[in-house]
Order: structure tokens, then C-alpha cells, then sequence
């Protein structure tokens, strides 16, 4: 413990915590601290980068709030979320596949009834969007609970108009009830391509590597049922430019579906439309639960805004 | 860039900013995203330890503060801050070894004059420390300036009782040009052992690790003198207890010196004290800048607390 040099110095830390109770944070930690001293040691940090770095995070930090998680930002653009959800989404054949959290979900988002109006006053095109909740076994999924949020027409969230001063109303943003069938219909608005919240240090990041910040445009799915594995998805929209340059890394083409356009007239929902309107129609698969797993499952990211709360 | 999974995403994210147009920029984030997606892969990173990652990062970020650097304490309890140290301090035999910078440096700290006191008010028992600043060839250094601060006998330096609402006086913390032949003595007050900040979550961090987080008594200098490199380094106290165990891996054998306990009477500044007092004498030996390497050897790390500024 005295005279750690850049070879010995890695043992020593992960010798320091030897005793710790858990195993499992013995195991994260020890692996963490491997892999952050095989970076400086690979590359030989300067300490002026290393400044850089402390600088970096201080303000990742700073600009972090109940509605703005930008480490979040920082782990879906470094594509540590899509390895995460990879990792952890191994699924049978068959089933919807999971891709990113995000940083905009909010928890109890308003009920909307079945064929009620999600976008609550959104800026955007009409949508009406349908589908069902099926099994593996192709029997459909009664009751599920479908919580859905999406971007308006200006490529915002609710809750970053709420960060820049405005209302922090629910638009854009719900949760539905699937029929003892397995089927769900909702009014929305049409999803479109926006840029990440880029304004930040993230943002500055994403420049400096010559990426744009584009996500291309998705609707966000959260689905739970009792007996199946939660579901955490967006179903991103057909003949988008970024789908092949998505910052976050999560697009799956089996989660792509045409938006279809329909010229003004009688809308899904029996009344009419004045400007041209869109359908979607998407079926999620669920897996079922292994008992046994469930629960662990179905823990922790609940509320990664809360996190800054 | 579709249907990313855990074995190609981490190719996919690189080949993302093959763009960048800092070469620099390019090599440090390749090795940064290779090693956090090693990690996650390695450990099969949960969804909930995930979110965990992100909750503690974001109560890092937001319990910094310009007089509290969390971000720098926990790459210090990590072994980052000292291995990022060593790879950037190679140094000739003989020169006095770096260490640690510390997140408690303050830019701009009072000027005091040589025999000056620069406890300023700070509590602790009286120490007379004298030394000398030379170069690798045994001769003086003129006029060196070195800037000096530590904890007082509460193992708190005076950031911190502003941190705590209280006045933020520049206290045991003082900048000292020593004299044409090298030559520097100023009284202080005895370093002591101290713990880190424990109370947020590199405190909590360190309990689940089953690490303390106490640190060995030291001084803190930085010396900079016109032809040599910056030298960032502590003198320790002689027979602490946690030399062994410091909790940022800062002790070097050869920065280990004796505080010599003196009995109530004459004190080396021609005054007498009522109580025991100490004396340290210590030698520093800098390294003779390379030209062309003086100016990015003393960029960068020149104000960390003005980080979160």
C-alpha cells in the first residue's frame, strides 16, 4: 500500500475492498476498476485530460434535474443503455424485442380510456393507433397495461417544455388498458425525428465525435401484464432517414411499421378529419415469466427519473 | 446500425465517430467505450444495477459544489487520481515524487511571508516547518513559490466549513516564495489524520466496499519555479496509523517524514510556547523542465475546484 506504481497500483485498490459483504459488488467494482485503470493505462491520461473528464461529469451532473437526466443521455449515446437492454432482453424467438429506456418516461402518466386522446393537446399530425397483446402462444394478453409517451411534432417531450419554464402537463404521454382481448386504440399524434437534448454536455460531446444527435421517430411502449415479462420498446417509424444513424443505438428492424397516410375524410375513431391523418397499427408479443425471475425483473429501472428527484 | 447486439454494439458505437476530427478525441473514446462496454458485458451489467449506476452518479453530480469535488474523490478512493499520477510523473532519481492532488486546493491562496503564520486561526497544535527547494544537481532553486495547505487538528480544511455555512477565510492554506538560496520556513499547525468527506455517496461507496476512509496526516505543497516542472506532492507524518491503508493510495516511503515533538519553551521563530510544539524539516528536489514539454506539463489540472464553479 505504499509506492503504488501504474502496474501494482490496479491489485491494491481491488485488494482494499477484500472485505466487502456483498459479493456481487466485490465483482461489480473489481471489474469496474480494472477496466477504468486499463483506459487511463491504455491511452496515458494526461492530467489535463483527466481534468477534462472530472470537468465533464461535474457538469452532467449540474445540468441533471428531475427533468433532464443527462447521465442517462450519456449512457444511451455511448451505447451503454442498448448493451445493457441487449443484455438483459434475451427473449425466445418470437417475442417483441426491448430496446432503450430513454430518459423522458415519467411515472403515473394519466389513464386514458380505450380510443381516448393521448396527445391531450400535443402539437402534431392525427394518429390513430391500434394493435394487441399477444402470448408466445399466440392467445392474446387480457388487461394488459400499456403505458406510451412520444415526442411532439416540434420533436419535444412534455416534461422539456416543463425544464424550460412551461406547464408540466401529461401531453403526449398515457397509460392504457388493454380489453379482455388483448386489444388497445388510441388517438395521438404522428412521431417525428428530434434531436436528443444536445444543448448540454452531452451535446458538446456528441460534436467533438462528429455525430449528430438524431433519434429517428418512435412511439415508447411500456407493457406489463401479470404472468409475462414487462416489455420496455418503441416501434419506430418506416422510411425514417436516421433509422440507420440512431444516437442511442436502438433500432430493431423487427420493431419498424408504416405509418400509413390517409388524405382528409372519416377517421378510425367515427368522426372526420379536415387535414390529412395517419393509422398505425402494431401486435407486441409478450414472453411469459419464469416464475422464479420475475421479480428482479420487473425491479429497478421503474423510475430512473426519480433519480435526480 | 440495426438490430445492435450485445457482441456488435460496441464496434457500431466506435465506428460512430470515426469522424471526429481530434485524433486524440478518437483514440480516448474508443478505449473508453471499449472498456465500459467490457465491463457491462463482464459482470452482465442488470437492468438495476444499471439504474443504480445512474442514480449514484447523479447524487455525485449534484452534492458537488465549488467547495466540494465528489467527482475527484471518488476518482481518488478509486485509485484513478493516483495511478493518472504516476503515469504522468516519471521522474529522474532523486527528485522528490508526486502524489495526489487532492479535490481541497484553492487557486489564489494569500500571500505570506517566510517565517509567516499560516495557520490563520485554524485550530491545532503549533508546528515550525523549514525547508529547502533544489534542483537534481544539488543546487538551490531561487525564489521557488510554494503554495501549502492541509486539515486542521478536526481533520477538516477550511472549504469545508464553508461548505457548512461558515466563513470561507483562507486558513491553514497559504502561498510562500522561498528565498534566493531555496530556503522557505512558515509556521502551521500539525497535520493531522483525517477522513475524507464520508457523508455522501463515495462515503457510501466506500462502506459497502468495506473501506475507510481515512487518509494519513500530510501537507500539501505545489511548487512551481521558473525551469522545472511543477511538482504536486504531500509530506506525510512519520508512524501514522494509516500509511498502510491511505484511502486514495497517495503514500510514497520516500515522502514520509518526521514531526519532531518539542516540550513548552523557545520556539524556532525566537518566541516561546506555552505547549508542546513541533518542528519538520524537508527537503524538495525538482526536476529541470524539458523545454518543449514545460507549457502542456502545467496545463490543465492548474484549478479543479473551479470545476463545478
Amino acid at each position: 500500500m505504499r509506492n503504488l506504481d501504474e502496474d501494482n497500483i490496479t491489485r491494491a485498490v481491488i485488494a482494499m475492498h477484500a472485505d466487502a459483504k456483498d459479493a456481487r459488488v466485490r465483482t461489480l467494482m473489481t471489474s469496474l476498476v480494472q477496466h477504468i485503470h486499463s483506459f487511463a493505462r491504455e491511452v496515458e491520461l494526461t492530467e489535463e485530460e483527466w481534468f477534462k473528464g472530472i470537468r465533464f461529469l461535474t457538469e452532467v451532473g449540474h445540468i441533471t434535474t428531475d427533468v433532464r437526466q443527462e447521465f442517462i443521455l450519456l449512457s444511451d449515446t455511448l451505447g451503454l443503455s442498448m448493451l445493457v437492454t441487449a443484455l438483459n432482453n434475451k427473449k425466445p424467438q418470437g417475442c417483441t424485442e426491448a430496446t432503450v429506456f430513454g430518459p423522458f418516461h415519467v411515472e403515473g402518466s394519466p389513464l386514458v380510456p380505450l380510443g381516448g386522446d393521448v396527445a391531450n393537446g400535443a402539437e402534431g399530425e392525427p394518429c390513430f393507433v391500434r394493435g394487441s397483446v399477444i402470448g408466445t402462444d399466440g392467445q392474446p394478453v387480457p388487461n394488459a397495461e400499456l403505458q406510451v409517451w412520444q415526442a411532439d411534432a416540434a420533436g419535444k417531450y412534455d416534461v422539456q417544455y416543463a425544464r424550460d419554464g412551461g406547464d408540466h402537463e401529461h401531453r403526449a404521454r398515457g397509460t392504457l388498458i388493454a380489453d379482455a382481448q388483448g386489444n388497445f386504440h388510441f388517438k395521438t399524434i404522428r412521431a417525428e425525428a428530434y434531436p436528443i437534448p444536445h444543448d448540454g454536455p452531452v451535446g458538446r460531446m456528441l460534436e467533438a465525435l462528429g455525430r449528430h444527435p438524431w433519434r429517428p421517430a418512435h412511439l415508447h411502449f411500456l407493457i406489463t401484464a401479470p404472468g409475462f415479462d414487462r416489455l420496455i420498446t418503441h416501434v419506430f417509424r418506416n422510411g425514417d432517414r436516421y433509422l440507420d444513424s440512431d444516437a442511442v443505438f436502438g433500432v430493431r428492424s423487427s420493431l419498424i411499421a408504416d405509418w400509413i397516410e390517409h388524405p382528409p375524410g372519416a377517421t378510425p375513431d367515427g368522426g372526420t378529419s379536415d387535414v390529412p391523418f395517419y393509422t398505425l397499427d402494431f401486435r407486441f408479443v409478450l414472453n411469459p415469466a419464469a416464475a422464479n425471475v420475475a421479480a428482479p425483473q420487473t425491479a429497478g429501472v421503474a423510475s430512473p427519473r426519480s433519480a435526480s428527484a
